[in-house]
């Protein structure tokens, strides 16, 4: 099934307690992009770039089959550019430098071929421009997945309140989840986000790993502990990517199938975390993949007969 | 198989961002022995109390099986006293008052009928205390278990040290394992505690679960999100107390067998959370534990067919 992807194609300059990184290709589209297409090779990117991007790495995306006549080049303008700063824990970060660019007045075009795609992506950007997206769709989608961040629960939570009761999955971390629900208990806060529009919930936990919720059930995948963690920058949206290309292969949205969906997201998450940028996802094989889902596997894995 | 227990018997006084309690009865020995007592009969603690603590809540101990031989009773003086302040996040606190009492020269005596016992759970207190115990042992037990905290990496390592080197199991959150070992990373942290002389370390990570460590595996329990979280004082005691309990009870020190015990002490530290103090595990029924394990089964259920 076909997948449009939106978000930023950008550059990152980030440093770590582990080392630091030159300005490096960054951006959640490139990011859900780059894990999605492991899994299929229908992946179509709504985004805008400037005329400094390297045209190397746009045909890399091109050869994993990721259709970008949805991204936008402006001559004379430059990228979306972030540079940030994470500290000891890994879990949280300074922003030193923002220079929005081409974002700052970006108008989505929707090419004619993506307006009947089957999934949709909209990956965290300002709620104002992912409704635009969604505005110009010609059939609702059978799957809309939503990635946002507090930075717009803080600066544009009317709109951002919109998009959430137009999509079927939001995918937020723990923090955000308490501040969007004012609830400290996770169980409680699900509860109220859902009742906002969304039929699942994706919490994400960073290292330690992402609940699935829906009015019935809840599923909790672990992170992978590693022996190295570089960079967690685009973790989040590699998730989303791993979580809706294998979804989008499978041809099935049932809850079961999201359960192994998390999991997969979780699997390309932690592989992402293991470089800087996106170098990880870039040199991924199959079997790569396939046995990094079964150390997921054996994570978990136990079983018991119940106390008597 | 008989489980002997150290740890304080004390009084917490507790403020939370959702209640407060008044001065009630806690200590590690206290949490460990009940959750241990829910699978086992043969529980002896070691401990000291003043003449102020309570003797209903003794009774409740003995009608629980719990062997209170090794428990001193000193007259005219007072037990051991905690205050603290959790923050909003509940995985962080302040220390108000530590009123030491009793507990300042704790000589621990271990009754004969202890000296041979098949388990031995070093609940969290100062290493040299630990030390006497395992000293005054006549066989070595079968599994030793060690529950200890950042405090005394700061005051007592070297003796901390001496007490890892002689132990089976070392269980700690992840900050603690991050102190211990210098290593951010998990993986490299539990490397270096396990090279220390433990066989096995449970790196416990509180809302976000626990992991079991060898040098050959790596096994995962999430913890349950739960609706109400009133107070986590307790939780990893109770943890270690199911831990050791239901290894006890099922005569089965392997990996596989432990993996269950992580779980079955996960089960039990989401009910102490739940309450002030150990007012839900003095109001727990075999089938409140069943049902509560079934939900932990279901909560990391999933299975899937690796991408082709």
């Amino acid at each position: 099934m076909s997948i449009v992807v939106v978000g930023t194609v950008a550059f990152d300059k980030i440093s770590t307690p582990f080392g630091k990184s030159d300005k490096i290709v960054g951006g959640a589209a490139t990011f859900i992009g780059l894990s999605a297409s492991q899994f299929t090779d229908r992946v179509n990117l709504v985004s805008v770039i400037g005329d400094d991007f390297p045209t190397d790495f746009l045909e890399g995306l091109k050869q994993r089959n990721i259709n970008l006549d949805g991204l936008q080049i402006k001559p004379g303008e430059k990228s979306f550019f972030w540079e940030g700063k994470y500290h000891y824990d890994m879990n949280s970060r300074d922003t030193l430098d923002t220079q929005l660019n081409v974002l700052a007045d970006f108008e989505p075009v929707l090419p004619e071929s993506y307006k009947d795609c089957d999934f949709l992506m909209l990956g965290n950007l300002a709620p104002v421009v992912q409704l635009k997206v969604i505005d110009q769709l010609a059939v609702r989608p059978k799957l809309v997945v939503l990635d946002t961040m507090n930075f717009w629960m803080d600066s544009a939570m009317d709109d951002l309140k919109k998009v959430i009761a137009k999509v079927d999955v939001i995918a937020i971390n723990d923090e955000e989840a308490r501040q969007l629900s004012g609830e400290y208990s996770l169980v409680r806060a699900a509860r109220k986000i859902l009742a906002m529009g969304p039929k699942y919930i994706v919490i994400k936990k960073g290292e330690n790993g992402a609940l699935l919720i829906d009015d019935k059930s809840m599923f909790f995948s672990p992170a992978l502990p590693l022996e190295d963690v570089m960079d967690p920058t685009g973790a989040g949206d590699t998730f989303a990517g791993g979580f809706i290309g294998y979804l989008a292969n499978s041809r099935d949205i049932s809850f079961e199938n999201m359960k192994r969906a998390v999991v997969v997201g979780s699997a390309m998450a932690s592989f992402t975390v293991e470089k800087f940028g996106t170098e990880r996802l870039l040199n991924l094989s199959e079997a790569d993949i396939d046995e990094r889902i079964q150390l997921f596997v054996d994570l978990v894995d136990f079983d018991i007969l119940l106390v008597d």
